[in-house]
């Protein structure tokens, strides 16, 4: 889920997205999704490395985008609830209008193992880019890493929830709901 | 971390953790590690199937652990105390003996990306198979996801603070204290 910065590349990821999931991952060549979006191979390269960027690079914006909202709120506010601001924040602006094409990706990525394994390494590597902020924000070890674990999971578990089929709640609301879940699975011995 | 359940695998197993930490797990072989356990290649195959099973082999015997002692609680118990039986079965009885062995894999793992992709996704496979369990002794989703991932948040923290240096606290004393801070940073909204 690149972040659209031109028709073109929107196109390209549309075509490859669709492409992945007619014919499967492995199957479809860099060649094929330039030709379905109308533009040449060299313009598929001006913004993406290769066919797995088109479901992986905008990850890194994600990650970005997160870090940025816990860095900005004030010390005070608790891990898990910085951690709920931003999480709301990309809900809201990261992915409002990008339903369809998760929908897609998840699907692509659902039937492909090692691309199950390359989204288990992002999500690693975003808990481990939010505990980090937290930590330097003042939050001691271990709380940072077990905020930004619990998170992360909160997401994951939120994000597969909304791009399920039939489902028709928000990602906020989805995101909302299972933080609580969390809490509720935590809070008592 | 295999189980050792001869005299040669414990062998084969030390003298590779060993080579592995002098000279690299890339540029080891199954002959050195065969020759310097005085023992053949076709001793080591009998155990392992390659190098990196020794790594990785008994992980599985880990997660066989985890998941039979949660299958076995009381269904009245909560999901995460569930979990928090499980950790300190295998801290006490799995992981008893094998600090040293649990050092020495840590830090070949540390230095191999490779590796630490490898270990990021057995955890996760060890989340997944203790949520399915304790879903299937009725806890509802996403309650079961949610306190397995954070149950094995909390393993994955409390056994890096086990093998780091200077550590001298049991791994079951590590787990409960981890277990305690998870509660507190998911506690207060």
């Amino acid at each position: 889920m690149a972040r659209w910065r031109s028709g073109s590349e929107a196109r390209l990821a549309e075509a490859a997205l669709d492409l992945f999931i007619d014919q499967g991952y492995e199957q479809t060549t860099v060649s094929e999704i330039a030709g379905r979006a109308g533009l040449t191979e060299r313009t598929f390269y001006r913004y993406f490395a290769d066919k797995r960027e088109v479901l992986f690079g905008g990850r890194d914006g994600l990650e970005r985008e997160l870090v940025h909202v816990i860095a900005g709120l004030p010390a005070s506010i608790a891990p898990l609830d910085a951690i709920a601001v931003a999480l709301d924040h990309v809900a809201t602006h990261y992915f409002a209008d990008r339903g369809p094409v998760a929908l897609k990706r998840q699907a692509v990525i659902e039937a492909n193992p090692d691309l199950q394994e390359r989204e288990l390494l992002k999500m690693a590597s975003l808990a481990a880019a939010i505990g980090r902020t937290l930590h330097d924000r003042g939050v001691s070890e271990p709380a940072a890493s077990l905020a930004a674990e619990a998170g992360v999971a909160v997401f994951r578990i939120a994000f597969s929830q909304w791009v399920a089929l039939g489902n028709e709640r928000t990602l906020s609301d989805l995101i909302r709901s299972t933080l609580a879940d969390l809490r509720t699975v935590t809070g008592g011995t």
